[in-house]
C-alpha cells in the first residue's frame, strides 16, 4: 500500500502534538459520522479511465476567481496554527508560497494578519459574520489591504456543534482569540451571528470590495440563493464533519451544487480529500478548486513550512499520475464520463 | 463522540437494575432484528442542511390533538415502572411535568391511575382491548376522569411475541398485574383480544368520549382504515421491536403512512429515536409527534423524575441544535427536502 | 434471542453425529456461498404487518396436489437417514405422520421403500433419472404401489458438484447405495443422467401414473418449459446450496417462477427456510408449499421420530405467530403486499 | 470449501518465492483496491442456472482470432518468469502446450524470444510501444518470425503506478531488462511511450503484419476508437489492479465494452478470474477469451510447466462443471440470461 502516506503523516503529527490539540484538529462532531462519510464517499467512486491519449505533458494550471494557479489544489482555512507549530500561520503561508498554492487564511489565526507575511494576491480571507458585525468589518478591510483577493464567508456555523475536543477556550488564551479583533468586553461578540442570511453576502462584498465566496453549502437551492444574492463562488463543505454530524458527504452534494450554479459560477469543495485521486474525482464532478484542510495541519505539525509544501506537492503529483492513467492531460478535460 | 450520552445512560441503568428487569426493558423479540433495524434506519438517513437562514430564535412548539406543547417530543408508554424505580409512574409523571412533555401512560402501570398524580390535560392513556372488554371500559372511563386527553389503542399485539426476557409474570406479581383492572378470576382476561378490529376504534371512542390514537401501524392502507373507522391519529410503531421481529423499521414505514393519511390526520412515530437528530428526521418525514420509550426508562432508573426530565430536555436541546444547523427555526418548516 | 432454537438444535446434532456425517449433511458446494445466500436472502426481506384483523383463529390448512394438509410446511428429501439415526427413514416417516406433514422420501434412502412404513397417500417420492433408466422405472412403480402421490424429479444434478464432504461412497456402503435399485454391475448406472431433458417429465409420468413435480428450477423460462412438458408442479430449489455455488438464492428466484407459472401451477420452494417467518415470506411470494431439509435431519439426529415432529411443529407454531402478527388468518390471504 | 485450490496454491507459491518476488507478483497499486475489486466483482454476480438440457457432452472449443482452441481460457502476459522459476518462460510455454492453451508472451520476458521454444501459431506477443519505437519494432518483427499470431498492445501504462513492490530494477538485472531489446544507452528508452495514441495501432499492425489486440480498455468509447483505428480485438483489463487503483473492475466494464464493439470484434477480459465459474460469468457477459495471469505464475512457481498446465486444466474442469450445472453445453450458448 504505497500511497498511504497521509495516514502515516497523521500518525506522526499525532505523536508530536499535545493530545488535546490533536483531538481538536482531528475530531468531528457527534459520532464523527460526517467526518468518516466524507472520506468514504470519495473512495466509493470508481473511475473509468480512458486510454490512447497523449499524456506526455500534463497541465494542471487553472484560474480561481481569475487568478492563475499551477494546480487546482489549495489550502482550506483552519484555526489557530500556533497550536500546531511555533511559526503558526507564518509557516503555513510560507509553505503555500513554496508550493504555489492558494491559501485561505482563517480569521481564527494565532497571529495578527499583519505579522503573517501573506503573499499579496495569492490568498483569500476566511471570515464569519460575528455577532458584533463591526469586528468582522474591520478584519475584512485589513485583509483586503494585505492583498486578500476574496472573502470566504463560512455559513454552516450559525452555532457551533459539540466536538471530540470542543473547548477552544481551554486551548486558546483569550489574548489569542482577540488577536485580530482587538479586546472585546463581551466574548459572545466573537461568536458567529445566528441571524446570518444571504443579505450579509452583499454587505460583506460592499464593505470589503472583494468577491465573496460562500463556504458551507450542501444543496443546489442554497447555492442558487447565494449566487442570486451576489456570491462570486460557492464552496461545498460540511465544515470537515465538525458541524451537523448527519450531513451528507461533500462528494454526494457536489454534483447537485454544480448542476445548480456551476454553469456560470465557480464551485469549490473540501472534506475528506485524502489523495490526488480524490481531487480528480472532485474535478470530474465539476469542482473548480479542491481544498485540503487537516492534511496541511499535519504537514505543518511535522515539518513547518516545508511540511505544508510537501503535502500540497504530494497531492499534485498524485493528481498528475491519476490524470495520466485516466488519459487526460488538462483539468478542463476532466468530466463525469470518468466516474463509474 | 460527544453525543453518545444515551448509550452511557443505558449502561448506567443496566448496572443499577436487576438483570432480568434490564433484559425485559431492553430486549426485543426473536433475533432482535427489528430492535436494531429501528435504530440503524434512522441513522442511515443523511441530512441536507440549508444555510443563511436566521436561526437566532428556534421555536419547537406544536400542538398534539389540539393541546399546545413546547416541543414535539413526548413520552411513549412502557409497562410497570415500579420495576425500574420505587416511585414508579409517579416519578415518570413528575418528570414529564418538569420537562413540559406529553406523557402517555401505559395501562400496564405499577400504580393505580388515581395514585400517580397525572397532570390533568397533559397526558394520554394507552390501552389494549382486553379479552374482557369490560375491564378495558372501566379503565378508559377512569382515565378520562383523571384528565387523560386521548386513548392510545395498541393494535400490534393481538398476541405477544416471545422476547429476550418474556415472562412478565415472573417479574410482576399478580396483584400488580391487576392493580388497574381489579382482581380477575381468569388471568387470560387480561390478555389483548386477538379479535380486535377497526370497529373497536369507534367503540373505544364512544365509551371514553376521548379521541382514539391507533398505535402500531406500519402501512398506509392500515392507517387509512383506522382513519376511516374514526381514529383521531395514527402512531407508526413496531412495539419497539418487541413483536414481529421481521417488521420494517418505523423510519421506513413513516413516509408511507404520512402519504396515506397525513394530510388531515396527525401521525406519530416511535422506535429507535436515539438523538434529537433522529427526531428531526422523523419530523422532516412528516411526523407530528415523536415518542421516546426506553431512554425514558433509563432516565427513570438512574435518577427518577429528574432523570426522566433530563432525558427529555436532552432530546430537545439536540433537536434545537440540529434545526439551527439545518437552517430551520420552526417545526413546521421541516420537510423532506432536508433528507438526503 | 429466543427463537434461535434451530442453531441450537444443529449444534446438538453436530455433537452427536460422526464429523464426516455432519459435514456431509450440513455442507454445500464450493465456497458454500449458495448455502449462506439462501438463508441470508430470506432474512433480508422485511415484512409490512397489517393490524386490526381478527386473528383469533388461524387456519394454515392447504392442499398440495389436491391432498389436504394442516399446514403448507413439508419435509424435503434428503439422503441416507441411516447415517443420522438407527431407525433411518422409518423414524422420519413416523415423525412426518406425528406432525401431519407431507414427506418427500429421497430415492437415496438407507432402507428399502417397502420397509419404511410410509403413510399411504401422504408422501411423495423423489427420484433422479438415472443413467440406467430402467432402475428409475422400477423404483417409481414400487413407490406408487406404496402410496406415493407424486414423483419429485430432481433436475439440478445432471452431474454432482464437489462438496465439503463429497465422498458419499466413503460414508455409504455399496449395499446401501443399491438397496432400492438392486445390485448393479456398473456403479455409474446409479448416477443421474446428464442427458435429462423435459421429455423425461412426460416419460416419468407415463411410467409412474403419478403427477411429476420438477425440483431444482430457478428461472421462469425453465418453469414454463416444465409445465409445457407436463409437470404438475414446479419446485424452486438450488439443491440446498450443494450444486452450483454461484446460483441465485431461492428467495430471489421464487417470485419470477411464480410469475411465470403460478397462475395455474403449484410452486414450491426450499433452501434456507430457518424460521416460520421465512415460511411466511415464501408463502407471501406465492409458494404453495414450503419444504424443510436439513432442520429435519437435525431433529432426526437428536430425537428420532419425535425430533422430526418437533421441528415441523415448531415451524408451524412460528408461522401461526407470524401470521397473527401480520394480521392474516389464512394462508390464502398472504400476498406480496406483506413484503417490505 | 472444496474449490479453494487457488488460495492454497498461492500460499504454496508464497512460501517458495523470495518475499520481494512474491510481493511484486501478487501486489497491486495504491491501496490495492482495484486488485480486490476485480475479484469481488466477479463473485458478486449470481447465476441463474437453466435445467433439463442435455449436457452429456460439453464442448468448450472456440476460435480466437480465427485459430481454434479447446477452451476459451488462456494465459495472460506477465513479466520475468525467471524470477519465479529457473526454466522461466520455457516452462510457461511448455505448460501452455501441455494444456492446449493460448499463451500471451510478455515482452518483459527473462529469456530471448528465440530461446523460449514458443509453439508456432499458438501464441501472441504482448508489447508496449516504448519511447524508442525502433526497439518495439524489432521485437514484434522477431515475434512474428517465431510464429506469434497477434500483437497484444498494452495501453493502460502510459506511466507506471507505484506498487507494493515497485522496483523491478532491484529484482531484475539490467542485462535481463535488455535481453530482448539489446543494450540501450538510455534506460528511459525502455519505458512505455506516454504519447501513445490510437495511431500506434495501425503503425504496429503495419510493422508486424499481425492483428493488433488492444489490452487495457475499460470503456465502450475507448473500445470503439480502438476498433475504428484498426484493432482486431479489444481486451478489457485494468492491468491486474496494478495501474489506476480507483479503476472500475473488469467485470463491471466488460458489458459496456461488449455492447460497444462486441457485435463485430472479439472482446477479451482478465483480472480476478479465480474460478471456472468466473470464466463462465465473463463468457456470459460476452467475452470471447478469458485470460488468467497470477494463477499461472503460482502454478509456475510451484511446479514449473506441469504447474502451469495444472492451473489451466483446473479452470477448464471447473468451467465444464459450471456449464453442466447451468444447462449449457457450448460456449456459444452462454448469454446474459444466466446472470442474476
Amino acid at each position: 500500500m504505497t500511497s498511504n502516506w497521509l495516514d502515516t503523516l497523521e500518525r506522526e503529527a499525532a505523536g508530536l502534538l499535545p493530545p488535546d490539540v490533536y483531538a481538536w484538529a482531528a475530531g468531528g462532531s457527534g459520532f464523527e459520522d460526517a467526518l468518516k462519510r466524507n472520506r468514504s464517499a470519495w473512495s466509493r467512486i470508481t473511475l473509468r479511465p480512458d486510454a490512447l491519449v497523449d499524456v506526455s505533458r500534463v497541465d494542471l494550471s487553472t484560474t480561481l476567481l481569475g487568478e492563475r494557479f499551477d494546480a487546482p489544489l489549495a489550502i482550506a482555512p483552519s484555526g489557530y496554527h500556533g497550536l500546531t507549530h511555533p511559526e503558526a500561520e507564518r509557516a503555513t503561508a510560507d509553505g503555500a508560497t513554496k508550493s504555489g498554492s492558494l491559501m485561505v487564511l482563517s480569521s481564527r489565526a494565532s497571529l495578527r494578519l499583519e505579522e503573517i507575511g501573506l503573499p499579496s494576491g495569492r490568498w483569500w480571507f476566511q471570515s464569519y459574520v460575528l455577532k458584533d458585525r463591526a469586528l468582522t468589518e474591520q478584519m475584512v478591510v485589513r485583509a483586503r489591504a494585505l492583498g486578500a483577493r476574496a472573502v470566504v464567508l463560512t455559513v454552516d456555523a450559525p452555532v457551533l456543534a459539540p466536538r471530540r475536543q470542543s473547548r477552544n477556550s481551554a486551548l486558546v488564551p483569550q489574548a489569542v482569540l482577540e488577536v485580530n479583533t482587538g479586546p472585546v468586553t463581551d466574548p459572545e461578540m466573537l461568536e458567529p451571528a445566528p441571524d446570518l442570511t444571504e443579505r450579509d453576502i452583499a454587505g460583506l462584498h460592499e464593505i470589503s470590495g472583494l468577491p465573496v465566496v460562500v463556504k458551507g453549502v450542501l444543496r443546489g437551492d442554497t447555492a442558487r440563493r447565494c449566487v442570486d444574492a451576489g456570491a462570486a463562488a460557492v464552496w461545498v463543505s460540511n465544515h470537515g464533519g465538525r458541524q451537523l454530524d448527519a450531513a451528507v458527504s461533500t462528494a454526494d452534494a457536489l454534483g447537485e451544487v454544480v448542476d445548480a450554479v456551476g454553469a456560470d459560477t465557480e464551485v469549490y469543495v473540501d472534506g475528506g480529500i485524502s489523495t490526488g485521486v480524490d481531487a480528480l474525482r472532485a474535478l470530474a464532478l465539476g469542482a473548480r478548486g479542491v481544498f485540503v484542510g487537516r492534511p496541511v495541519v499535519w504537514g505543518l505539525a511535522v515539518n513547518g513550512a516545508t511540511g505544508v509544501a510537501d503535502v500540497m506537492n504530494r497531492y499534485v503529483e498524485e493528481l498528475v499520475l491519476a490524470m495520466r492513467l485516466c488519459g487526460r492531460s488538462q483539468v478542463s478535460a476532466l468530466g463525469r464520463d470518468l466516474l463509474g
